[in-house]
């Protein structure tokens, strides 16, 4: 299959590049090297510096003879995005190619401006490629679980039956989110959606939890060709964040009370995710979304863990509660479903004790890396 | 008040201007003559040609002393919103500066951009003009009933309270609309929406049905203060391209069945409605919606209608309808709340024989102007 990965350079992006070069997919990246410049900018640098993606592609050839093509170029930018669908005709789009971090996108107008131009912009442009040139293209596009919010009722699979007054409707499920880059992807959801209802777009929206890790197979092939980990308070996650904390010999920084739950997913998983997508595509105006992750954690219970573990190995862990920066529910009712992968046969690598040790392992290898002062909150949410 | 109105050139917009400064209030009116320059673009100008905005404002000052500043700026460029708003320091902004033609939006590639963004765009820069300079300005915003859809459900004013599995949430009222125009719409509720939660602004959105008329008190003072008239299928809506088919003698075409039933008002009571949301502004923090009509049609009672009363004035009015050039339901179940503004004080102008009657009659007087060829549809939803 031809497949089209945009924001190819990314955590994600990069990884999933490689894994459907590997299983025999022709791959074709594309990358801005958007989340490398802010993450330069806002002194937010990956743990372990990379190649470049043209590099990382070399390598990857070198050690396994499969190719990934690369295209630096913005998909924000119609001339762009519309030559490499127009050039390389796509059966599949997976569209990575959004600024990723919350507080980034809650640090300013410029940053609030870039947010949302580039988001929307990559989605409208996507769709009209897609439109005009694979109109039978399947998109797969990565939405977040952080689109529906905390809502005081279970979070279904995108949709939602409401009875009232005695009468029935099928409505896509109402989404609030906690910062400007959550609420990009809303509009997302409501631009797709449209172009779905409207002419028969194919798509697959993935509702992904936060991931953590940096094994892959092929990641595991060379240290060169591991995703980008950052622990900084713009790009890292809270996991990648407790996991470098925990051999920095800092405080795990849990916000607030830190009964803020949500679902998580092994970064193999996200890959296994894709595939499944991918080997099972929709029909002509279908929107199918799945709510992409494999358990659920508070803050508290991933502090608690990766504590125990680290503490195990010999490292003095502890959690200490700072103020929140940001302006959500610490505690609240969560309860989201999950079977739609899982119906097409995800096998989840849940975060174990042994997956927690081995992550905390590859951390150690750069100790000396760290620098702790990215790691406190520089953005706050007011 | 201080009352900063955002696209004070447009068929709502200068209506509203005059009427808010006949009232005492301080106006600046801000306008790109955008929707004249796609008018012109499209071949769709309106059946009266009006003076440009700083000639009516004139002709306004002179025939009642009242000033209405007149600024010509695009508040999709920051620069110019953040000067207009820092100068003039508003306590309220009406926010009509919206790309407002469905048809238009639908029409391209280029038409569908930049009707994404500029009414994203406007909204975006409105937002953060006002957290800068002036967070405790009262916005309000238009939306359009057209946001909804025609759920299968009763459409509620705004928000939707929903039971599930025991559990109780209220939720913003699901949104799915039938042009990208309507989308855009749905895109800035969602923009607001999150502003407002998280930075504390004070917005009024008034989800409007289609409007028509072309008489207010102000507007009759002169025929050159009379509001844009398109009859359109670009920027015409349905019951303004009826009454101009009875005048000219051709068909009043219904798209499809007819069964589209959607809320209507006359233009004076949009007037009165955004005084009323003007006179009780919202707390910070509240996203107050009202749903803005009077009275439900669907398309085949506006046609019988006016065709009665054209009928009655000797007009040979007939019906006939057309291939529906939208993808919309055509026959529907639709019941909408519209209590809220009733609550307020809204002392509605329906419909009646005599309104249809005047309006034929204003219509006539412009009757060498019809040009029958700018009626039928020219956009196709496909």
């Amino acid at each position: 299959m031809k497949v089209l990965i945009l924001g190819g350079d990314g955590y994600l992006g990069w990884p999933t590049a490689m894994n459907l070069a590997a299983k025999g997919h022709e791959v074709y990246v594309v990358d801005n090297y958007l989340r490398r410049n802010i993450s330069r900018m806002t002194s937010s640098e990956a743990l372990v510096p990379v190649p470049n993606l043209n590099g990382r592609a070399e390598i990857f050839k070198a050690l396994t003879d499969r190719e990934v093509l690369v295209k630096i170029g913005d998909c924000a930018d119609y001339r762009t995005m519309e030559q490499v669908v127009r050039d390389f005709l796509p059966d599949a789009v997976v569209h990575y190619a959004e600024q990723p971090s919350a507080p980034y996108s809650m640090s300013g107008f410029n940053e609030a401006r870039l947010t949302l131009n580039n988001n929307l912009g990559v989605t409208f442009n996507l769709i009209w490629a897609v439109l005009e040139h694979v109109p039978d293209c399947h998109i797969i596009k990565l939405g977040t679980m952080g689109e529906y919010g905390t809502p005081n009722i279970d979070i279904e699979e995108g949709w939602l039956d409401v009875e009232h007054k005695g009468r029935k409707e099928r409505f896509l499920y109402p989404r609030q989110a906690g910062s400007l880059y959550h609420t990009t992807k809303i509009l997302d959801t409501d631009l797709l959606w449209f172009y779905v209802r409207l002419y028969g777009l194919r798509v697959t929206d993935l509702m992904q939890g936060p991931v953590y890790g940096l094994s892959t197979d092929e990641a595991d092939l060379d240290v060169r060709l591991r995703p980008h980990f950052n622990y900084d308070d713009i790009f890292g996650t809270v996991v990648n964040r407790f996991l470098v904390q925990a051999v920095a010999g800092v405080p795990l920084t849990v916000y607030g009370k830190g009964g803020q739950t949500r679902g998580y997913l092994n970064l193999k998983d996200t890959l296994q995710c894709v595939t499944l997508a991918l080997d099972s595509p929709v029909e002509k105006g279908e929107l199918r979304i799945l709510n992409q992750f494999t358990e659920q954690f508070s803050v508290n219970d991933l502090a608690q863990r990766i504590a125990r573990v680290g503490n195990q190995m010999g490292l003095k862990v502890q959690i200490q509660s700072i103020e929140n920066p940001r302006k959500e529910k610490e505690e609240h009712y969560y309860n989201a479903a999950h079977s739609g992968l899982i119906d097409l046969g995800l096998q989840p690598h849940f975060m174990t004790d042994d997956v927690i040790h081995s992550m905390i392992k590859q951390v150690m290898e750069y100790k000396d890396h760290i620098d702790i002062k990215k790691i406190l909150p520089r953005v706050r949410w007011s």
